[in-house]
């Protein structure tokens, strides 16, 4: 059960920032679902016709290869691929219903898959913005604070390796110096880069390091996770493809994620874009399960719908609700772990950034989502990385938690005999039934402010953005790296020294 | 189908606020349950324990008259009442399922129960608050704006005579100011005060005077609808039980509400708490069908919790929505009209204001709700009505009305032809798949900005809190009072001009 947050409170410094305390977090509530099974067969056997009779262009050799091989009717000259039903069934039938991720600290160890959930922070953004400094081109100083943050929020399971571009770090070395602060700064899985095979051996290779393992060990209890986009609509690009590819061959999971927006890259019916996603998510998950039987892979659903007037995307949206909903009742269809994402389209962690990101996390939650990509700290359409978003979308993540939890009801929760010492008109503050509840008893927030007006504009009338802004500042004052041998630490440093004398990735 | 929005647009003012039109909605989606069934009726059975060995306190000798000869245990000295689980069982039994409300504009009438789901305006608070004046004492003037902007906002199905108390406006005459106000400044189905027989009475007397129909009529054809809080714990004071009993004779619908905050007026367990509400709630319920079997009532669920550091009314809480969720599982046990409430503990309009409001109106609309009270404009844990929140929380509600809005599959949205037209690499904005649908495709929303964010900066970065400012004056700028009759005017304000002379209702 849940430590108790006022106790510990006490042990900590007094600014210290009050969470709760890390967790696994499982889902007891029925999915919502939006759509008839009908319906999902309908779409189902439309996004197979969609594989068979128009199939999808891969600008991958030796993906068309492994597909060729399979039985599918492959055009090198166009890298295109079309491919049989029966044949996409039966790879998707292999992949496993469940992974566990195990980083370096193996009490950080997560599962994706069945009814769990995970939190993974933002990852992607190029600028990143706090109330003081405002906007700017993303840093490695940035990237790595954020980082830092992600370590110190308990609700966070995952981290990213990007949750900034490192703009002022050489193209060829980021990916280097970027998954090694993620595994020095964190203590947590760590997202690797899927981009190309070069990249994905290295995070693969430092996250054996950081284990203390080789491949087949890590092959064994998998550590490393990474996202692929397919090029929407209909277009796997060669290093995208190879990052499906090395992440299979190593039996870690890959996450496969069509870029679905209807009206732009997909059709403007959310069932022609779901349709569209779910035959782009099929074929990458089959092309995992051909490199690698068995070995784990992730559906990503992020169909959401563009601004038809302007063609910004829009995120949050009531359709991203019901696409995230009725894309989860698809990934059970396949039995395979299923990540969505909380998102946004607001310029600024205001009132809006609220409740669109609380209409993604809702549906994301109650779709049965198992990992939730940019959980923390996404905004402007993913654009940007807030430090006070981190901590507004940490608190509702926590709430989401707490609301996870189920409500017991015996004979000591009913009440009754404090209802009868209370008797009618009474209160319930001094009974023993309260007395030893009530440490533990309700949701102790983070960011909210519940003192009533006058006490809150006396301590200076400070908004939701503004307590994170606030709250930021001590965690990243109160951060402690968590330690590393260091043997290991110096065979990180050797491995990045080498890959980077050798050029890293070249462009 | 919705009229098209953009189409709309254009036959408006510059200007004029874009909104979704006026509908009535259903959820078609299953309700999310946090209990299971042996649970729903371990409360139940418990509830039904407390009314018959601990009884409440009522303070209306009618009251106890009639429940005592309906063969409740009535102790007069104490003013008590404990009453047999079978007495109970007999009249809910007899509420009926559902009811419409019909407004003095037949177009806008509301059906509250099965799986509608209507919204109110705010009711309540004793302070109004705006960015441009600040936190104020509440007004006749700001009230009626309050009540413009309810007519205004399509998205509300029903207007609070009291969205902000009119302190201008002495004590006994108040009630007759306001719903004189309520029924000429707004046609929608209006609440009445249910503060004693006497306003009751008014309320009723008024509202058919705006239907033109007498008592009878309305009575087949229910106008006015009313909220009464059971002084948690376990006890109903004399108005609020008058309140039941006038509405309840008038054959008006009365949502018998009571005031479960778990650690403060109820146990501090959520079962606990929810077992006292259901034992309050029942209570009430049979006593209006005591009075008049058949009469239309409807089941108030307000459990929230306390911050236990404070006493300070939390809402919009883990534990809020749970409750909610469950509350809705033992309404529809009763089959009768659930109401909930879109609440928020924020003391301004800022990504808490939107968080908290969320999780009430998720919980609330998964919870099949049949009437989210304090839809719009609630803040402050309702102390205070926000001119900004009620336009922030019209969006809100607005977004869950698309979100309700069932996801069509069929051959024509599964858009196949349109994904070969556009083939791989391509977009989708051109196609005619895209152009038949775009104007209707997608929710447009009233104050989410999706620009970019240099053009949002260009255009001053305003939150979206700014931008609801901006709005509500918009809005009551092309505010248009809806005609009516001038005899009923007149016969109106006479019936106000003769209870005032009368003396209204003195304290």
């Amino acid at each position: 059960m849940a430590r108790n947050s006022t106790r510990r409170r006490k042990k900590l410094a007094p600014n210290a920032v009050v969470q709760r305390p890390w967790r696994l977090v499982k889902n007891p509530y029925k999915p919502i679902e939006v759509l008839s099974a009908d319906q999902i067969e309908h779409i189902h056997r439309a996004s197979l016709d969609v594989i068979e009779t128009l199939g999808v262009d891969m600008w991958c050799a030796e993906a068309l290869d492994i597909l060729e091989q399979a039985g599918a009717d492959v055009d090198h000259t166009n890298r295109h691929v079309r491919i049989d039903r029966a044949l996409i069934e039966e790879a998707v039938a292999k992949a496993p219903a469940e992974v566990t991720l195990t980083p370096r600290n193996p009490e950080r160890a997560v599962i994706l898959g069945g009814n769990n959930i995970c939190f993974a922070q933002v990852g992607g953004p190029g600028f990143s913005t706090d109330m003081d400094r405002g906007r700017r081109a993303g840093s490695f100083t940035d990237a790595c604070n954020l980082m830092r943050l992600s370590h110190s929020l308990q609700v966070i399971h995952i981290t990213g390796s990007g949750p900034v571009a490192s703009n002022d770090v050489a193209v060829p070395i980021r990916h280097l110096e970027t998954m090694r602060a993620n595994l020095t700064l964190t203590d947590k899985v760590a997202f690797g880069s899927a981009f190309g095979a070069a990249r994905v051996n290295d995070a693969i290779d430092m996250t054996c390091i950081v284990r203390g393992i080789d491949r087949a060990g890590l092959a064994k209890s998998p550590g490393v996770i990474g996202n692929i986009n397919c090029n929407s609509p209909l277009r796997y690009d060669g290093p995208m493809t190879e990052g499906i590819i090395e992440f299979a061959r190593a039996s870690q999971p890959i996450i496969v994620t069509p870029f679905t927006l209807a009206g732009a890259m997909a059709p403007i019916t959310l069932a022609g874009a779901l349709t569209q996603q779910n035959a782009e998510a099929l074929i990458g998950i089959a092309l995992s399960q051909l490199v690698n039987p068995g070995a784990p892979v992730i559906y990503g659903g992020f169909t959401s719908n563009v601004d038809m007037k302007s063609g910004a995307p829009a995120f949050g949206t009531p359709e991203y609700a019901k696409a995230t909903l009725a894309s989860g009742q698809l990934v059970r269809r396949y039995g395979i772990p299923y990540r969505s994402s909380n998102v946004n389209a607001s310029n600024t962690v205001d009132a809006q950034a609220a409740y669109e990101s609380q209409m993604s996390i809702w549906a994301t939650v109650m779709g049965h989502c198992n990992l939730m990509l940019h959980g923390v700290g996404w905004l402007e359409g993913g654009l940007t990385a807030s430090f006070e978003k981190m901590i507004i979308d940490a608190e509702m993540l926590q709430m989401m938690c707490a609301f996870l939890e189920p409500l017991e009801v015996n004979d000591a929760t009913l009440g009754i005999e404090a209802m009868a010492d209370v008797g009618p008109g009474g209160h319930f503050f001094g009974t023993a039934h309260t007395l030893e509840r009530y440490e533990n008893a309700f949701y102790a927030p983070m960011v909210s402010d519940w003192r009533n007006f006058e006490t809150w504009e006396e301590h200076g009338s400070l908004s939701a953005t503004q307590r994170a802004n606030g709250i930021w500042k001590q965690m990243l004052a109160d951060y402690e790296q968590p330690a590393m041998d260091q043997a290991i630490a110096e065979e990180l440093d050797a491995f990045v020294a080498k890959r980077s004398e050798e050029g890293g990735v070249p462009i």
